[in-house]
């Protein structure tokens, strides 16, 4: 591909090996969450949230759990203005939740975010400035020096307007485009940050070190984090926060890994909406602790209800194949992954598992609020005996026998290839029924009587083309002599090779359904069901479809 | 969260720590791309591909520049075993792509898988059974031992299959949900088909090691793959291959490492279609390593085709945040990102920078077929001066004062804010003429005249609501003397602060375009600008108009 030569890499390494994050396998805790949905979200939708629409947003946020959430840049804009003055005079922050409020390090910014803040019960105030090498050479256009003393212009202005108030209120600051920032410098800013906070036990700060943009594989990022931790002043007394952005579609191992390295907290947002790539996706981060057993602190139990809610209020999609929420991830069409699948669940059941072990579901759908039917087992042409048996037995109670089911999923297949669409449970159910189920043509049984006496004798009444027939038969069991009767009626040479039979418990409490298969000469087997509240009439029912499907 | 007790870590580490790839922080060689795109991809669909959509997408991905491409599993089903026959037959294999069929390790699907490929020229046959506990236990209900004897013969017939033509074949096994499998196993039963094929430098063997469902962090599949690697037989005559999945969002991450940890080949898709959440997305992999100097070795240049043509056969949507690819990728909305974007270009075109450094776009979106216009600065009310600055110069040659920009910005900003719709550069530009260019109510100049002499007199025929006045003044330009005489005229109390003007070189070569701002004595500024071949005439239009805005 042309013009790769154009390009090099635009990260920094510490200065030494930072890798005892990579000892640890997986997080045994959730992190602090903060939500940026209405502010790096926002910004990135084609049209931004109306203030209404933002009210909304919040409310969402906090019932999902969110106990810190950035609700926008009060100084950029009158409606991210108006917004943070609606939710402190609304009263709409819950007691256990801190709002926070981004912006520049620069005085008449600062100065109209604390105006913004008036009266607001609690608040992180996030006041940021861009360190990177590109950044400061063409952008800022300014020395190293210039731009920590901007940094801690802003901190100690910080510290200043706090005071004058009696707001409740916490400190982070952010070295923008951190990813893109030679360590050494990144740490030197943050530390003399925090030399004008000088943070407590009882009075934190936050250090939030972002990906602003995806340069470098999440490891490295891991590593830089554990070289920033290990090294920043004041560490017990500072929570390390993380923004990572998705550039390199590494959003999630940037977190993970970081969180390994030493990272306390997260800001991102709800399916990775933000700019560009988007920020990373706290449905993501959230469900994959869950998934190996770690509570999140976050409930997306509603999951449909959630994505409902996010569509509507941003006019984004939430992708197909988004991990955990998208509409697809639950879902299996191949055979062999729906065999796996139908056998597990019976496993489950069976065995009463404790853990969730099922092949190819990495979480079990309820848990999000997902149902099996229609989410897990669809039927197309790439669908095998597995996923047509599973949905015939899940959703219609019918038990086929397993060489039955090949059959009828071969059917089923053909039907969704050459219609060139998937097929939704109730047309399978029908296409059985249609196909297998009660066919009394040609050959059909209207009346059979029986003596028991040295067997079974059968005296049978039955139509070939509507034509109606007598004859008699013994056999070892009743359908056996009436099957006899039929052979020697109309001359006819097959073998009964199948018979099944079961309530039809889900449909209706009153019926059974038998399974017929008779195989012919030429090795074919063919297979009828049939339905009656009679077991005898269903089974002689199904071996007469059996037969007229030959 | 409730339930999160029911999960458990599904994975298992190796028995010995493999963290060397760690030390490596970027890739310096593309892997070798093996698409499965028709086979993974294809299965996922909810109406899978027709034949000939599976050959316009095969012709896409050879010309993409894939040297090898999964086409099926030609004994799963007719419309599969079809297609490798008209690949063959219509002879579209091109002589430097191999194709791939999979096929499971039982002995009449691998009988019929070689019949299937009869003729083809060359081929990857590719041979599978599962491995997992979670598999064995609840699907095959199999030891340890059967699960190897199960692969061990799939392998020999293979070999003796392929023996018996003169086809060029190539073995490749998967231990299938190798994500869940012990190491130990992983590396037995891998082993013990290649002591089958005993490969050798001039025909080696595909090991390929998927993440069937991503149970594990990115490190922790790394570390496995470093292990196999480490320790497989005939190492050296080894393809190791990785085939990610995206169960936990990191699929990138995973073949990323994998990478670094020894893999030589990887399996996925483009776009990351795939069951469920997706196989990985070559187009972010390749890219990544592109955006970091590396030739990929596929041609991703014009992605909106690419894009397109995925689109309409697959029926799938390629994500508006899709890395590199999705249609917001490129998107700036904010001011700072804007500002930053629009200095960043500058100082490359200045400077003629070597490498792309330009702040929040981590490639050139040229580079993939994008253009700047529409695709990266986009207006909306989130936006600040530098974007609408740089669209009104990019695209319309307009370079105005910077105080007056902040002014067209506020204005257009709140026309998006109060419209709620994100504008183009049509509308900006359309806006900017409508408020800005040529007012001429109600004060009007409608013809001067001057005489140079100890400075400059005005001879002014003026209009206020459309009658005329006549007026004339001094001044020490031009300009300066007609607006002395109209200030005369009108009693008018403003000073001329700012002018400024250029040819208009993008949208008539013959025209000049003046910018002039007065201010009052409340301290506002009014603007205006004017367009005229005379630049003197377009000077005084921008002055009058500057007026009629206060």
């Amino acid at each position: 591909m042309k013009n790769f030569e154009k390009y090099t890499r635009q990260y920094f390494m510490p200065p030494v090996e930072c890798m005892d994050w990579a000892k640890k396998d997986h997080i045994d805790k959730a992190p602090v969450w903060c939500s940026v949905d209405l502010r790096d979200g926002n910004q990135a939708l084609i049209v931004p949230m109306s203030l209404e629409q933002k009210v909304e947003f919040f409310q969402l946020l906090v019932k999902i759990g969110f106990k810190e959430i950035e609700v926008g840049f009060p100084a950029a804009s009158e409606t991210e203005y108006q917004f943070l003055r609606t939710l402190i005079e609304r009263d709409l922050i819950p007691e256990d939740v801190t709002v926070q409020v981004l912006t520049q390090a620069r005085e008449h910014i600062i100065r109209k975010t604390f105006e913004a803040l008036e009266g607001c019960p609690r608040a992180v105030v996030h006041v940021y400035n861009s360190t990177s090498v590109a950044q400061r050479e063409q952008v800022f256009k300014k020395s190293k020096e210039e731009i920590i003393k901007i940094a801690v212009d802003g901190a100690k202005l910080l510290q200043d307007l706090a005071n004058e108030t009696d707001g409740n209120f916490a400190f982070e600051y952010s070295p923008e485009s951190f990813s893109g920032t030679e360590m050494e410098f990144a740490l030197d800013i943050c530390n003399a940050v925090l030399d004008v906070w000088k943070p407590t036990a009882d009075n934190k700060a936050i250090i939030n070190l972002p990906v602003t943009v995806e340069h470098a594989m999440p490891h490295v990022y891991a590593s830089q984090i554990e070289y920033m931790c290990k090294n920043m002043k004041y560490r017990e007394n500072v929570v390390v926060s993380l923004h990572p952005h998705n550039d390199r579609g590494c959003g999630v191992a940037d977190s993970e890994m970081g969180i390994l390295a030493g990272a306390d907290r997260i800001e991102g947002t709800l399916f990775g909406n933000g700019e560009r790539t988007g920020n990373v996706d706290i449905v993501t981060l959230a469900l994959n602790m869950f998934s190996q057993g770690v509570d999140p602190g976050l409930d997306f139990s509603n999951m449909p209800e959630i994505c409902e809610a996010y569509e509507k209020l941003t006019d984004m999609h939430v992708d197909v194949r988004n991990p955990y929420s998208g509409a697809l991830v639950f879902a299996a069409f191949s055979g062999s992954h729906q065999d796996a699948i139908a056998k597990g669940m019976k496993f489950r059941e069976e065995k009463e598992c404790g853990y969730w072990t099922v092949p190819y579901l990495p979480i079990d759908p309820k848990d999000v609020g997902r149902s099996y039917d229609g989410d897990v087992i669809r039927i197309n042409s790439q669908s095998g005996k597995g996923g047509v048996g599973y949905i015939l037995e899940n959703n219609y109670g019918l038990n086929l026998p397993p060489k039955m089911r090949e059959a009828v999923s071969y059917m089923v297949k053909g039907v969704s290839d050459h219609t060139h669409k998937e097929l939704q449970p109730r047309e399978i159910f029908d296409l059985f029924k249609e196909k297998y189920e009660d066919i009394t043509q040609p050959y059909n049984v209207e009346e059979s009587h029986f003596i028991q006496k040295n067997g079974i004798t059968a005296f049978v009444t039955s139509t070939y083309n509507w034509i109606e027939h007598e004859s008699q038969a013994s056999g070892n069991g009743r359908l056996d002599a009436v099957s006899n009767a039929l052979k020697k009626q109309y001359g006819l040479n097959y073998e009964l090779v199948t018979y099944q039979e079961h309530a039809l418990e889900k449909s209706s409490s009153s019926k059974a359904i038998a399974y017929v298969g008779v195989q012919w000469p030429n090795g074919n087997i063919s297979w009828g069901a049939g339905v009656d509240p009679d077991i005898i009439k269903a089974s002689i029912n199904a071996l007469v479809t059996a037969i007229n499907n030959h």
